[in-house]
Parts: C-alpha cells; structure tokens; sequence
C-alpha cells in the first residue's frame, strides 16, 4: 500500500496492530474517523486513554471495576462460597448474562500457554489459593474454553487445588442447543456420548 | 452487555461506533489495549490525533497530503493533461496499485447521496471546474463506484462538463478477470454484453 501521508500510514499502521484488523479495514476505520467532528474523535482517542489510565481491578476477584472491590463481590445477594474461575472479564459478562450463576468470580488474566510464553505465575492463581486459604469456600466451578490452552490450566488448577477440602468442578461439554448432530466436530462428539447422562434415575 | 466499568463501558462504546465493529469485536479491541504496554497505546491513539490535527488535503486534487500540494500533482513525470475523478483517498492508492495511470487525480471526497444528505455543493465540483477552466486538461476520467450514487455523480458531473472541450470518459464496467460467467449478476452480465467489444476490425 502506498500511502500520501505519512501521518495516514502512521494511523493505518497503529489501527492495523489490532487483532483481526488488516491494513484495508484500518484505513477504512482511519478515514472513517477524519471524517467525524473533531470533538468526536478526541472523544474516542479520549475514552481509551481514561480507561488505560484509570483501569482498576477488584482486589478481591480481578475483573475490572471502577470501585477497589467489584459491585458482585460486595452484593450480599450473591453465594459467596461458589467461585467460578474464568479468563477475562469477557467470560464474566457472558455468565452474568445467563441470569443461571449465583455465585462470585475469580478472574485469571489469560490461561497458561507456553506457547505464548505465559506461565500460572502470570495468572492471579496465586490469589485464588490465597481466597481459598482465608475464605469459606465449598466449591470451585472451571469456566474456562475448550482450548488446549483452557485444559491445561484446567489440569494445572485441578491438582493445586487438590489439598483444598472444595468440590471442584468444570462447566459441561457437549453439543450445543439447536447444534445439528452431523455438523458437530467428532471430539466433542465423542466426548457427548462418553459422558451422557441418564434420562431418568433407574 | 452489562459492564463492570464505566469507563470500560464508555470506550467500548466509542469503538462500537467504527464502521463495521460491533459491540462484541469493540470490546474484544479494547481489552486487548487494555493489555498492551502503557506506551503502546498512547502511541495507537496520538497516531489518530496528531493525524486528526495535521491532516492536510492537496490544494490542486485534494488528495491527503503531508505537503501543501501532493506528490503526484507536483511529479514533471505525470500527464497533468488527463485528470481521474475519484471518490476518496482510497481509490487513488487502488489506481496507483495498478500502474496503469500516468495522469494526475481529483479528490471528490465523497458521492452525491440525497439519502445521506450529500448534495454536489458538499463535494470538490467546483474546485474540478476551476482546474478545468484554469488549466490544459484534454481528459476527464470518472473513476466512480458501480452504485446509484456513483452513477447520480456521473449524470450530474457529465452534464456540468458539457460546456467544456474536453473529453470526458468513465472507467469500463463488465465482468472482472478470472470470474466466472454463472456467478456474475444479471446487470452486469447484460451490461457487458450490451457493450461488447469486437475482437478484431473487420
């Protein structure tokens, strides 16, 4: 591509570094934007800038939160002694919108993967044991995905949390609800059949 | 969505607003700036603003441009007898991309679109005049989109062209290279027929 502007390329090249963006949607969403009111733009330049500097994270579950503690670690209406332990703060927000989880969250901050050089000590795991330690806490739900990623942090946490007197459980796998049976991968096809359950107690 | 943060919130939202994000891809994007180095991102968004400031538009084709008059308008190496009316920055970069244009371009910045409230005044027609008045133009190529506003613009900008000695040309439409005659819609296949070009003179 053969930019005009070196400002322009700057742009392009900045909006381009985002994932899943490529150099043709960049300049669309630059030229996009030197197009609207200046006052917008800075609005949008502005917004990201306050949330980088301002972010903070519930010290007790790390989702991000505009309070030091977030509004469902202090609810009283939520069980505080299930903790579903999940990767970001987008798991979060797509449990909360099933309106089926009553309980309280620990959020790790990514999932072990060596590939991408990230070890549990770059994981809040540490601070789950700790919540463990100094809480009354009866069982731990793994929300994490289907990755190779989300299983093995799920093999790692499963051992540490061994010594722990909590049941420890996984979100359930399988096929999907209106998922067409001949269309489902034969993994978690199999996987279905291996772990089916019973219509009805014998 | 339901945010833990306002201010995650807010900037989500201004991203939602980009042509083509949706609130999910939003805030996808913006967790991962949230996970980037502090440096990174003041860089990502003064790249937008410094362009936003600095931005300036060649004042012969108004082109985006980082000097008062743009690179190809002041090239001895362009046939500045033959101008290619374009509607953005963009399909000038596609038409150079080709290297099949020696001529210099005019920036419209934009269609004619009554639906989006842009009428003729609002794009560069008059600066087209003035050039065509002012200077030795022989050609006039309308390089405009195959839509009902590139072809309002057509109809309006051939008729206003009409008093002046100049040949005026738009680019040919017809089926494109490798595809395949049963997926061609039926406009542009009658069009291409209709405007067939003889193999040979006979």
């Amino acid at each position: 591509m053969q930019f005009s502007s070196r400002l322009l390329e700057q742009a392009v090249d900045e909006f381009g570094r985002l994932p899943g963006v490529g150099k043709k949607t960049a300049l669309r969403l630059v030229l996009y934007l030197l197009k609207q009111p200046d006052a917008d733009v800075s609005r949008f330049t502005g917004s990201i800038n306050l949330l980088k500097e301002n972010i903070r994270y519930c010290k007790n579950c790390f989702n991000i939160s505009d309070q030091e503690v977030c509004e469902i670690c202090v609810s009283p209406k939520r069980d505080h002694e299930t903790i579903c332990v999940v990767e970001d703060t987008r798991d979060v927000m797509a449990i909360e919108n099933t309106n089926q989880y009553q309980g309280v969250y620990h959020v790790l901050g990514g999932l072990i993967s060596p590939m991408d050089g990230v070890g549990p000590s770059d994981l809040k795991i540490e601070a789950l044991i700790d919540r463990l330690r100094s809480g009354n806490i009866s069982e731990i739900i793994l929300a994490l995905s289907a990755t190779m990623e989300g299983d093995t942090t799920i093999f790692y946490l499963s051992r540490k949390l061994k010594e722990f007197d909590v049941q420890v459980s996984t979100i359930a796998r399988g096929i999907a609800f209106g998922g067409e049976l001949e269309y489902v991968d034969e993994l978690t096809l199999g996987r279905s059949i291996a772990t089916r359950v019973p219509l009805s107690e014998k």
